[in-house]
């Protein structure tokens, strides 16, 4: 069995992180073969063939075909999961609105090359950013393709939520279930330990109201700029690794007594805007994901997730012309 | 169970490859949980910080603890593996008996420090160059480990010269088999296919004489710089990868009708001078090593070998001092 995968802006620092991970099998597991399809702007081409290079001199057993290319017609081509992470940076002195704008132009023009080329059953996974606004711009010009194929990543913020936990009860993260990253891959998320649970304690009663709000959740929000201030670079190890998460824990499911976070396209569940991407507590199970119902919301989560419901309309209403 | 990794020059970046691959499991597998000893000189120790943060960040079910410094005896600590990345590279109008002696310095301090403080039973592979002659300090300047416990790193070149066989004859590299590389891990190296197969069928039935001995061989031995060339940067996933693939080979055993490349302390096998480190077709079980005997070796190889051996003895007399 093989299956093709795109990643995109595969020269890069994370793609060059999740191009290998891919590749040893980390993602679809020993027994299945991928192929890469890598796809970088035209003046990064050389750097990724170097990068295609590298790939051929691992010999792993279970890395099928690799294709580079700056077409992304060639690039999606039978695809079954994307990894769209190449995306523009913001440059000094340019806007949100400009940022939102560039991108919305990539993503549009990736989101149709999909519609056109890929598997009818592609799994996309928008990494870069302003990844929400992004996955639904790609996602809306894909009008043959099933909008819940399309999902923008959470997870990374999602285990930095589970690490910071761990690291503040002195548990390991492999102990910490019922997370929830909510809203948007921005400052404004709402990284929710409410229902979470440690072993079988629940998280409220180790921790105070105190340092959940001012302390873990600021941090979480904040963490990329932590980052980027330490190593001089943003996350790109982390990044790729969480994106390796998502894909697979969607594609072949995740234990049932634990969540994801994953931002999807908003189905109205608790009370928010359909037409946004927004991301929810889910479970994953048979190829395909549900939004976790019932959950009970106190008034400070009510708030903060209507926060950055209001963040995602506001982005949206800057690119609404290319939807 | 647990295991304590050293990695030494984590902050570079095959160190930023290495230490996430191997804290995702894929080194020691989805049971062992690993501790990391990330080891940099002082002024890459913020940068080292983040590379920390973002393995926290990672959640990882298989790492523990993750210690970061610039101490050797801190590093060792307890060590059972240790992968010696960090050297000197060779800097502009550095004479090679410059670097070898810069480089002496650092494994001689790395070798005493292993002695002192890692499990006894360590293994340690070296990836930074001149590798075969830095592994041969390090084992000289630790007395009290089994000089069989020190290693230097052909993989590479090893899965380099099977992917460049498997692209010409366009088979999958893993129907490859004994493929070995001899010698030094530089330009001298012999990568021999004389004893390889495809499948059921001998390589040397596949391919000609003259694509062996003017394009496979030079194309491995030179590989290092056509990366740079593509890249802008030299090999680092890919060197990566390959060390993981020795480490694991070596502690849990490879198949026992395929072999390995390692550079070891050589015992006189096939008539090479004892005292240096040798990379000889290799088999792996039960955590040991033994040497592949009784090989046929016809005069090309031979003169090749003997080639490999001269540079090695000329390096090793540079640093003899240190020994």
């Amino acid at each position: 069995m093989s299956k093709t995968i795109t990643i995109t802006g595969a020269a890069g620092q994370i793609g060059y992180q999740l191009a290998f991970r891919i590749a040893s099998g980390q993602l679809l597991g020993s027994k299945t073969k991928v192929n890469l399809n890598l796809l970088e702007i035209t003046p990064a081409l050389e750097a990724l063939k170097g990068v295609a290079m590298e790939l051929q001199d691992c010999s792993f057993s279970t890395l099928g075909k690799v294709i580079t290319t700056d077409d992304p017609s060639i690039a999606f081509g039978d695809s079954n999961f994307a990894f769209l992470v190449g995306a523009k940076p913001r440059g000094p002195g340019m806007e949100r609105s400009d940022l939102l704008i560039e991108n919305a132009q990539i993503f549009s023009a990736q989101g149709k090359a999909i519609n056109d080329n890929a598997d009818q059953n592609i799994k996309v996974l928008v990494v870069g950013n302003p990844a929400n606004t992004n996955a639904l711009i790609a996602a809306s010009n894909a009008p043959d393709v099933d909008s819940r194929s399309f999902s923008a990543m959470m997870r990374l913020d999602h285990n930095r939520a589970i690490a910071q936990l761990a690291t503040k009860t002195g548990s390991h993260s492999s102990e910490i279930k019922k997370v929830v990253i909510w809203g948007n891959h921005s400052t404004t998320q709402y990284p929710d330990i409410t229902h979470a649970l440690i072993g079988s304690q629940k998280a409220t009663d180790l921790v105070d109201q105190d340092w959940i709000r001012n302390e873990f959740i600021p941090r979480v929000q904040n963490r990329g700029a932590e980052i980027i201030k330490a190593r001089g670079l943003s996350s790109a190890a982390s990044a790729a690794s969480a994106a390796i998460d998502h894909m697979r824990d969607w594609e072949l499911g995740n234990s049932q007594d634990n969540w994801l976070s994953m931002a999807i396209p908003s189905d109205g569940s608790y009370g928010i805007s359909e037409g946004i991407m927004f991301s929810y507590p889910i479970l994953s199970s048979g190829g395909d994901y549900s939004i976790v119902q019932g959950l009970d919301l106190d008034e400070f989560s009510l708030k903060s997730i209507k926060a950055s419901e209001k963040e995602l309309l506001e982005e949206r209403e800057a690119i609404k012309h290319l939807l």
